[in-house]
Parts: structure tokens; C-alpha cells; sequence
């Protein structure tokens, strides 16, 4: 039977995943500095076998055979999602993908050195380069997919996006937030001239700080008997559903960044963790989509970790594991304030709820044009600078470096990811909502720590559903509506609004 | 060219021995608890890519055609062991090596749990199917490689052993200890009867011997920037050459079986640390065998870190690491009393260096015995009494778990092993006595903690030198003659001997 085949394919390239993921997660944890060469060669050759197994010519006949065989409900929509992804994975060309690899890796390493000196001129040629690659790429996949070129590119990462859909939605937040950013400041404002900030005061040692963490990821529903929690430069969620990787850094001036970070990548792990373990060899048992992801994450950050009632729970946990001193004085509007404080900056990781999806709206609008050849590289910097000053009112234009160089995904050729951010923001609030409806003591039990009923409504909603549908019918069918950027806004009216 | 064709074939296998290392060790120590089922199915999956790839029929082609090609020295040698590799890995019929590991899966996990169960009657119809598998194993690999049953299987571990050279050998060496345990026991009672063996009193906190260990490791020579120190439940010395994943573990009543184990993986992983890493991608950059192997973990234990010398260098180190009253009044004579203990036991692992080869010439002789048919699994309980009492003085009829069924070996059909470990006791004070030929101060250095004379030593005769030898050219090249048990044997009497 050609779907056993397929369901054969599956493992083996299950296998190949697993050992990538585990490698890369040791790689920024565990290994020996002097190990990395011998691990890229590795995880680069593994990298090839999964993708000439990936992409072999057979599977194209197994999809075409399978599709008359005598399927269940559940084969029948994991054979659409292995036809999906053979489609995706092989409507490149291999001279292509070479050529596009190699380009954006000299591309990525050159940002980064030219990124800590503030040298954009040096570093356009090469974004010109990468730019000209994303363009015929996205033509490609526009020609195997049917789709109009960015919504080509945005498949990629959440399979259903349209930029139809998300332009009036994305246009509708933009201007929401151009009149809400000053009353958020506003409101903050004045809440902080009654109330003023507290100060930190440190050194908060790093051993109490990862107990803090190891109890906030328990006491949210993390696995440990699935997952694990360590030390990298830069946090991550990796390794496999059946053992999640996950890291954090810590400050020893600053606890409340790692615990949020913690707290954030908790929610990509839960999503992880809470995959249908039956599926986990086809596509079909895959996290759906990077938007879905992020609105996992922002869920548990942002809907459960900066509302009020988490703090009227977790503040006796700072005093346990951080000791008495730790923050003296304060309750939970302090750490409420400290947490959620809004800010008009120029770097997009660092911004607060309310300016985020500004940071995001211009990088989107931004590569819709580059892609679509109304705008050339060069010009970036003062259409970025327009934008910011428009957006923000704020100006880049003497600093690329925390302008149009800050992030690594243009240099490494990934466009069409940036809307996934501001999409996660978006559905985690709709969730969130469609929770409440059926669960209308949602916030008395995060009150008391409580979070198995909301996490068995995201499993059975979310997380359990893998890749079975398109993100937007996803969100939907978990939601009962399509996409809906009034939640957001409401959530962000009532946590900084002045009627809030 | 067919040797570049070799060349690259060796750098995907050896990325996926990359990967089963790094997965194998991370398995051991990282791995949360649920991860095992999806871990062992991804290796599984690995090792049969592997397998594939190193067994397809065109690499014969290559071979053949590349002996006909204009190769230096190095490439040379390399393709005499890309085709000893090639033959070993062919000579065993798909059908049967699906068909043994079925069985000796099967037959090691009824040997966990019946071992617990001190249940020898229960297992042995499970060693009964391994012993005619091996029996199966021994005539392919006979037929494959024109030697003796019992040499084809040897020759998987230490390439170029052969019982016609290691009969009268172990032989010889067993007749010395017959005579020699007696005595070594009567010097250590005389000499304890003077100044009785001091008793530890912990606890020792595992901080701080994980702090001697790393100690020791970098004084004896490790690479911190090519290898790390972990916890598992079974030391062990994985990972690759350029990453090398050491593991000990920790009692707090008790902190020099840790060290001496410490020391031990130390040596394993100086060997793979030592390799020439342009070659690490053929089999002939690989270490030799598993006797030779032995020799550098047992050089590091044996000949140094258990003689006077080390010890008038290392019991600073403890005081330092350990505190000042770890071990008061102690001097390095105590010491040397504990950890060169001597005693009749019944458990191999747990045996002195003195009766430690009479426990692995039993199974040598055993094993051959069963191999050729001459002895029945059935009979091993009778006949590992017989040899247990001749040699030791010591009966285990009614304990089988401390009898038959302590070792993994031969459940799992590992034959023609366990010589490798009495050969490389042998093999170390051969290589002790010629290094101090060419280095006459070496105990000295040793006193001052110095070891990089020593260490460059066996770098020129033993690591860089990979697989470019069989094992016993190798120990005639690096030491000018033969294996010579009367090295071994000068090393005991002058240790433990009533004239040492
Ligand atoms: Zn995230
Ligand atoms: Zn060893």
C-alpha cells in the first residue's frame, strides 16, 4: 500500500529530524567549543539526507497511488499535508537551493559582522543579492502553488495566510495603534507619576533564579518527564515533542526578563508537548504553523503571565525561591508596572505588547514591496525611517544597526515570516477569549495557579489538532470565528487603555 | 577518482556516527525520562542508514578500482582499512543480522530482569539461542576472512589477534597469578598489620568532587575545549574527538572511586582526543581497537594515577578540592593502601589489577570453549565454579547473578571481547617500560604533575598513528617488540610483590 510508504517515509525522516534537533539544541548547550566545525559537517550531511529523502521522485508517485486507496479520516488529511510538504519541498530547484544557501549563509555571516560595525553600505551588495534570490524564489513558489508571490513565501510558515485576508487587518491595527501607542503612554503616565517604578535591587543568584523558573514552567503544566529546561546564549524551544528542549539566560541584576522569557517559551513547549504522539511521524502531527506557535507562547506570556490575577498567584513564588528580600515592598501592581511597561523603541525583540505589532506592521509592508519590486534594497533605509517616524515617531536613519540591520531574518533570506509575530498577538487574544466563553471562571483559577482546564481547552482545541487544517481554518474552527483583530484591541484597551 | 568517491562516502558515515555518538551520550545524561521511546526508535533508524550506506554493493567497485589508483602512503593505508571495515560489515547476511539482534535485544532484556532475580535457569534457554547465533556468527566471519572461528570474532575488536599468540600468553600470565594473588595478599596483610587502612568519613559533597575530577582531568591532559564532564548512571567516555562526552558518577560516603574512575575515562578520552583529525573521516583515523584502547585508559589508572608518584603530586589536589579535612593525617601511602586494595571477589568490574585478568582469562577460556562447541551453555554454571574456585579459591554455584550473569558480554553476543581487557593491562606496562626507555625522568615528571613528555610520547606512538596498524604491529612498533607479558608481570611484582 503506497500510504505505508508514506507512513515508512515518515519515520525515517522523523529519525533525521529528531537527530538535527537534538544536535542543534546540544550545540547551544552542551558542547565542547572546539566541537562546532565537525558539528556543522554533521548536522549539514544529515540536513542533505533529509532532504534528497525528503524530495525523492517516488513520493510524487506514493501521493498519486495513496490517493486511491481506502483511507481514514485521519489518513485521508495526512496524506493532503505529506502532499503539501513534497510540494513545498521540491518546487525549488536544487541548482536553486544551492545557490540560494550558499548566498544567504555568506549573506547571514557578513551581517553579522557588519551589523556590530553599523556598516550598512558594505552590507547592501550582499542584501541586494539575497533580495533578488527571495524575488525569483517566490516566483517559483508562486508558480507550483498557485499563489500570489508573498503569499507564496508566507505558506511556508503558516499554510493559509493570504496577504487578502491579513493587509485590512494588519491596515486596521496600524491605524488603531497610531491613535492607542499615546494614550497607552498616556495612561502609564500618570499611573507611574501616583505609583512610581521600583527599582531591582540585585544580585539575584542565578541557582534561585533557574528554581524560580523550573517552578513557573511546573506550575504553568510544563512536562518534565518530556522536556527539560538549561542555559544558552540565546533562549530557545527545541528538541522533539517527547523531550523539549528549552533554555533561558539569566542576569544576575535581573530576574523578571528571564522568568517572562521562561514563561514565554513555556508556551511553545506546551504546544509541543500537548502534539498527538500517535502523529508524530507525518507532517499531519506537526505543529501547524509559526503563527500558531507564537500564539502558544504569547498565550501563556502575555494573556496568562501579565495579567493581574497570575501576579495575586505567582508573587508568593518570587519570595520563595528569589528569598524575602528579593523585591521588598512590592505587590502586584509593581511587578505588573515593571512587566508591562510601555515604550517607543527602535528594537523590535525588546518592545512591549502595544508597540510590537507596529515594528512588525513595518517589516511587512516593507518586504511585501520588496518582493513585489516596489521598492530595491538600497532605498530600505529611508523607507524604514519613514515608517518608524511615522509609526513610532522615532528615527533610525543614522543608525542601521537598530534600523533595517537588526534583525537576521532579511540577511537570511526568510521573508514573509515577520507577520507570524503580530498574527500569534492576534490569535492568542482571540483565544483567549473563546476560552473565557466556555470557561467563565478562566480567571479566578489562574488566580489560584490553576491551569489544567485552560490548558485541556487549548489541547483539545489546539494542540491536539496538529496540521490538520489551514491556520485561518484552525483558527475558526478553535475560536468560532475567523481572525478577528478586535480581541487584540480589546485586550490592549483593557490592560493599558484609559477605560481599561 | 574511486578513493574520492571513499573519501566521500567516509564523511557522511562518519556524520551519522556523529550523530549516534552525540544522541548516545545526551541519552545517558540530558534526556528527559520520556524521551527514551522516540530516542532508541531514531537510532535504530540511524544505524540502519548507516548500515546501508556503508554495506552498498558499489563500495566494492570502489575499492577495487581505487587499488589501481595513484594513492600516497596515507591514502594507501586508508583504503586497506576502508576494505578490512568493508568486509567486516558484509560478511554477515542481512537475513542474519536482523535475526541476532532480535535475539540478543531480547536475550540482554531478560538478562536485566533475571539477573535481578538471581534466576540463571530462566535465562538460559534466551544464552542458549545467543550461543548458537554465535556459533553462526563465528563460521561466517571464518568463512569471510579465512581465519579461525573464534580470531573472526577477536578480530572485530583488535584487529590482528589471534589465539595461537594470546593462548600461551594468557597462559603464561595465569600460572604467574596463581602464585603471585597469594603472595600480593600476604605482603598487603603484612604491611596493613603495621599501619591499617584509614577509613573515609564523608559526606563529600558532589560539588566538590566534581571539582577534583575536572582537576585531575586537566592535570593528566584533557581538552576542555574539545570535550566536557557529566553525571550518568554508568561512567562512560562517548561523544566524538572533537566534542568528547566523559561521564562519572558520585557517592558523598566516598570520593576516590569516582577519581580513579575519572582517571580512567581520562585516558579513553586522551586516545580520542589524540587522533589526527584530518583523517577522523576514514577508518583509519579511528582509534585502533578495543584492547589498545584499554591500554590508554589503563595507563592513565593503572600506571600512573595508582603510583607513588601521582600521588605525592595529587594529594594537594585533594586538600584543595576536598577541603582539609577530607581525609585527615592521611599521606599518600594511605591512599595508595585504598585504591590499590587487593582481593579475591567474585565480580569482574569490581576486581583489583592484580586479580583482574583471573576473571577475564575464565571467560576467554569459556568463551572459546563455547564457540567451538566443546561447552554447552548449559555446563557454565559448573565449569565457571571449577575456574572461579582454581583460580580465586572462591565458589559462586548458588549466585549466579555474581557468577555467569554479571557481565552484559555474552547476553548481548558480544565474543571474542573480553581479552581486551586483560591485553590492555598488558599492553600499558609495555608501553610504560619503553616509554621510560626513551624518557628516563618520567616518574619524576609524574611527581610534579607533569605530563605533557609523557603525553606527547603516546600522541607520536599511539594516537596519531589511528588505525594505520593491526594491533599487535602496533604495540611492536610503539614499544620495539612483541607483546611481552613480563611487563606486565615486573609492573605487579614491583607493586604488590614481597620484593617490589
Ligand atoms: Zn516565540
Ligand atoms: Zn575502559
Amino acid at each position: 500500500m503506497s500510504f505505508e510508504k508514506l507512513d515508512a517515509l515518515g519515520r525515517r525522516l522523523e529519525s533525521l529530524e529528531h537527530a538535527l534537533s537534538i544536535l542543534g539544541a546540544d550545540e547551544a548547550t552542551h558542547m565542547a567549543v572546539g566541537g562546532g566545525e565537525k558539528r556543522a559537517e554533521a548536522m549539514a550531511n544529515l540536513a542533505g539526507m533529509y532532504h534528497t529523502q525528503s524530495t525523492a521522485p517516488e513520493i510524487r508517485d506514493w501521493i498519486e497511488a495513496a490517493k486511491a486507496e481506502d483511507l481514514n479520516e485521519d489518513q485521508t488529511l495526512a496524506l493532503g499535508e505529506f502532499e503539501r510538504s513534497y510540494v513545498n519541498a521540491t518546487c525549488l530547484p536544487t541548482e536553486f537551493v544551492e545557490r540560494r544557501t550558499v548566498a544567504t549563509m555568506r549573506s547571514e555571516q557578513l551581517w553579522r559582522e557588519l551589523r556590530a560595525r553599523n556598516d550598512w553600505d558594505s552590507f547592501l551588495p550582499a542584501l541586494e543579492g539575497v533580495v533578488d534570490l527571495v524575488r525569483e524564489e517566490a516566483a517559483l513558489r508562486s508558480d507550483a502553488l498557485g499563489l500570489a508571490p508573498y503569499d507564496a513565501l508566507m505558506e511556508q510558515y503558516d499554510p493559509g495566510n493570504r496577504t487578502e485576508t491579513l493587509n485590512p487587518i494588519f491596515a486596521d491595527l496600524k491605524g488603531f495603534l497610531k491613535d492607542f501607542v499615546p494614550e497607552a503612554l498616556d495612561v502609564q503616565e500618570e499611573k507611574l507619576s501616583q505609583r512610581p517604578l521600583k527599582a531591582l535591587k540585585g544580585p539575584y543568584s542565578i541557582e534561585n533564579q533557574r528554581e524560580l523558573g523550573l517552578a513557573a514552567m511546573r506550575a504553568v503544566g510544563f512536562d518534565f518527564t518530556h522536556g527539560s529546561l538549561a542555559v544558552s546564549h540565546h533562549p530557545f524551544c527545541g528538541g522533539v515533542p517527547t523531550d523539549v528542549r528549552m533554555t533561558t539566560r539569566y542576569r544576575t541584576d535581573q530576574f523578571l526578563f528571564s522568568l517572562m522569557a521562561v514563561l514565554h517559551e513555556t508556551g511553545h513547549a506546551l504546544y509541543e508537548q500537548g502534539l498527538d504522539k500517535s502523529w508524530s511521524h507525518w507532517p499531519l502531527g506537526k505543529a501547524r504553523g509559526m503563527g500558531i506557535h507564537e500564539s502558544q507562547s504569547l498565550f501563556v506570556e502575555m494573556q496568562l503571565a501579565r495579567s493581574p490575577e497570575f501576579w495575586s498567584f505567582a508573587l508568593p513564588m518570587i519570595h520563595q525561591y528569589m528569598g524575602e528580600d528579593a523585591i521588598p515592598g512590592w505587590d502586584a501592581t509593581d511587578v505588573l508596572n515593571q512587566v508591562n511597561f510601555v515604550e517607543r523603541g527602535y528594537i523590535r525583540v525588546d518592545a512591549d505588547e502595544v508597540t510590537y505589532p507596529l515594528h512588525v506592521i513595518l517589516r511587512y509592508e516593507l518586504e511585501q514591496d520588496l518582493v513585489y519590486g516596489k521598492l530595491e534594497a538600497a532605498q530600505i533605509p529611508e523607507a524604514w525611517d519613514a515608517k518608524m517616524t511615522e509609526y513610532l515617531g522615532i528615527s533610525t536613519i543614522d543608525d542601521p544597526k537598530d534600523g533595517p540591520m537588526q534583525d537576521v531574518h532579511w540577511p537570511g533570506g526568510a521573508f514573509g515570516y515577520f507577520p507570524s509575530y503580530t498574527l500569534g498577538a492576534m490569535i492568542a487574544a482571540q483565544q483567549w477569549s473563546a476560552l473565557e466563553k466556555s470557561l467563565p471562571d478562566a480567571r479566578e483559577q489562574i488566580g489560584k495557579g490553576e491551569f489544567d482546564a485552560i490548558n485541556d481547552w487549548r489541547r483539545q482545541n489546539i494542540w491536539l489538532q496538529g496540521s490538520r487544517y489551514s491556520t485561518p481554518d484552525l483558527i475558526t474552527r478553535a475560536t468560532g470565528e475567523p481572525l478577528n483583530p478586535e480581541f487584540f484591541k480589546a485586550h490592549l484597551r483593557k490592560r493599558y487603555g484609559r477605560n481599561g
